[in-house]
């Protein structure tokens, strides 16, 4: 099968992952280390995060080795010795992974994930691990406040044109399906997760013909149970009215148009017109679908006027996560065989050690991995799981949150992480003794 | 080899593509066909864009295919019939491609590309090509105004981590390349493009020791010409005078330490006072790196101060373009065998036909192919050429271009393209009847 794409998994890494397995290796120091990666500080813009990416962690995982053709090319960079070299010859995964489920909601400092192994490989995965689950889980968060914003009505993403490359359009799509998308238009993420496509027609379309009821009318004839025409190419209004005389000179033909879509223009105004347009031609079945830079705010704005739009496609501002393009996702060591580990730097201190996350309904306890405490522990070794389990754990999850978390505005408490006093001892005491 | 992330590049389309793609070989419509793929208007960030993302179009189109693995999944896609998927099968390209050529400057409303193919091929390239040349163009655009802001400091891509999935960490390294990034981060971007890697050590490597300074050492024997000491994983300030140390006892083994890396704090006060602690130690060629939610911006704020910084790190805001994090690329019908095509969406109409831009020194004109105007013609069959070309390119291209429009702050006026008195008269010719 030809793929285009691809990536080296043990070369997706920053050069200084290498470096610093060389020193490691140079002086000795291997033993087994724990990293954490977690996101500093939500964006003024979420109240919650949804975790993304584990399965693309697992496959990933799964792939990565030090095979010839990673050697061949390391072999180029200087300063790494044939010594160390050999050592990485071969080397495959040997740690074990305990990750947050994909589709639970997790908040600032808590891990989405913690590896723990030879420190050489964890240190060597930090990029992998940081662009894989970071990105994914930046796409679910977004696309869960789109569906609150829908209530309850379908949203499809129609991202895959402007995400950032096409590794972003297959992890835009899941990202989306987790968190409540009825289907995706980009057919490999269909292929790939088996997940439920849907589309329309482009202008291009319309265009190709020289009335536009002839493009309407071959389009439904191919596609007698699907079709959604869009309508705005030229006016929105004559083309409803286009879209109209269509359906029912089609419906004798036993054709059933099945939609409209509006791409263009003031969404409230035209999706009024052309619902009258639609129920004074008898089509009252007939549904219309809105499309054309929307995000959870404008959606819920349409929602809120009582705009007539039974679906919406949803794209860029989903799948780039417009409001808030990047998360400050992190991999930091918490501990290693002389214990835990913190970090002090300005504005960027750490907790130490492992963790559990402890959620109870309406707060976390962050607590240490050996405590027992109130609420239901959330990381668990990773596991790669189908898009529907982990949609209907997104569900529940976003359900649980408090009121005011789930909002689109920014909550006034945020949502609640304790220090668990045992984790409190632990960070002073280290921090007393300047980390270390 | 192994590979991670790889997709299969004819299924990488939306399905309206598909189902039109079915709708017009059901009418017989498969005849010549021009698309241009172009943005309607700059963000209010962005005074130009530097093409990018025609390299990965080559190799995309070269695996394009409909192959027995796409044609076993579309067999499952409802509506599609067998024999409209017997003619996609072993389908490839056949048509052509104009591009404007990588690292070269463009403007809104200007085809970066144009494809010229049966119908049915333009169509399904779609959104594989806005996907590619869009996310590409988009970080090569915003890496334009970190060079911009650098002033001649060298700056390094390390973007990886946070980009958007793994084909947008490579397509970034490929993009601040074509900038002028001095080199990346990211190991399988020097590999497959043949960039220079940098890289320093991460918070993680420090807390490896019980000591900083043997954490410096054990790094600086290992890699005795290239070292970069991280120095803020608990104290900046210690941290610098320990490195200090560190560099004065090796430098009678022969070890060069080569800088420190500043990655937290107020980079301006930070990098004085660490200046001062490595002059007063007599290391005045030891350099000072600065890294951490850097961009444009703020680098050129600290350039403006005078902050002793000697090269930069720029992560995630130049790979995600965190100000602008999509462009609106489209890709439009302009022209088929019955003629010039126009679409009039509210908002989103289309100037008409096959084009060529034809660049002057304070302006661009927007003509038709056939026109022969005064300027250099940007638009030329399509190739992959490698970063060095593309680099040398850009930098030509945006110091030819007006200090206004070279600016960070948004350029007033704006660059002007003008529009060719025989593309201005096919548009009007086109609008008055209807597009058609």
């Amino acid at each position: 099968m030809s793929g285009y794409g691809s990536v080296h998994p043990a070369l997706f890494c920053d050069l200084y992952e290498l470096t610093m397995a060389a020193a490691y290796d140079a002086c000795g120091l291997d033993g087994t280390a724990s990293f954490e990666l977690f996101v500093r500080s939500l964006p003024p813009e979420r109240n919650f995060l949804v975790v993304a990416g584990m399965a693309e962690v697992v496959d990933a995982l799964a792939d990565w080795t030090f095979d010839d053709v990673a050697l061949a090319f390391l072999r180029t960079v200087p300063g790494l010795t044939d010594e160390f070299l050999g050592r990485l010859h071969g080397l495959r995964f040997t740690g074990e992974v305990r990750a947050v489920p994909e589709g639970e909601v997790v908040f600032a400092e808590e891990p989405l994930l913690e590896v723990t192994a030879p420190l050489i490989e964890a240190q060597l995965l930090e990029t992998l691990l940081l662009n894989l689950v970071g990105a994914a889980t930046m796409q679910a968060s977004k696309a869960a406040r789109v569906a609150l914003a829908c209530g309850g009505r379908p949203f499809a993403d129609f991202s895959a044109r402007r995400d950032h490359g096409v590794a972003a359009a297959m992890s835009a799509a899941r990202a989306a399906a987790t968190a409540g998308a009825g289907s995706t238009s980009l057919v490999e993420a269909g292929r790939r997760y088996g997940l439920a496509l849907s589309g329309t027609m482009a202008h291009a379309y319309v265009m190709a013909f020289d009335d536009e009821r002839d493009a309407f009318r071959s389009f439904a004839r191919t596609f007698p149970d699907t079709t959604v025409l869009l309508v705005d190419t030229w006016d929105t209004i004559e083309g409803a009215r286009n879209a109209a005389e269509v359906a029912n000179e089609l419906a004798v033909e036993g054709i059933h148009v099945r939609g409209v879509r509006l791409d263009s223009g003031d969404l409230e105004v035209l999706s009024h017109k052309v619902r009258c347009i639609l129920d004074d031609a008898g089509l009252g079945d007939v549904q219309i679908l809105a499309s054309g830079d929307l995000d959870e705010y404008r959606i819920a704005e349409l929602v809120a006027v009582g705009a007539p739009i039974d679906a919406f496609g949803v794209g860029t501002r989903m799948g780039t996560s417009a409001d808030a393009p990047s998360l400050g996702v992190v991999y930091k060591l918490v501990d290693d065989e002389r214990g835990p580990k913190l970090k002090l730097a300005e504005g960027k201190a750490t907790l130490p050690g492992r963790k559990q996350i402890f959620r109870s309904e309406e707060f976390d306890v962050l607590g240490l991995v050996d405590e027992d405490l109130e609420g239901r522990p959330l990381l668990a070794p990773l596991v790669a799981e189908p898009v529907d389990v982990i949609a209907a754990r997104c569900r529940a999850a976003v359900a649980g949150l408090p009121e005011r978390v789930r909002g689109l505005a920014p909550a006034s408490p945020r949502y609640e992480v304790r220090v668990s006093p045992a984790l409190a001892a632990m960070r002073d005491r280290l921090a007393a003794g300047h980390g270390r």
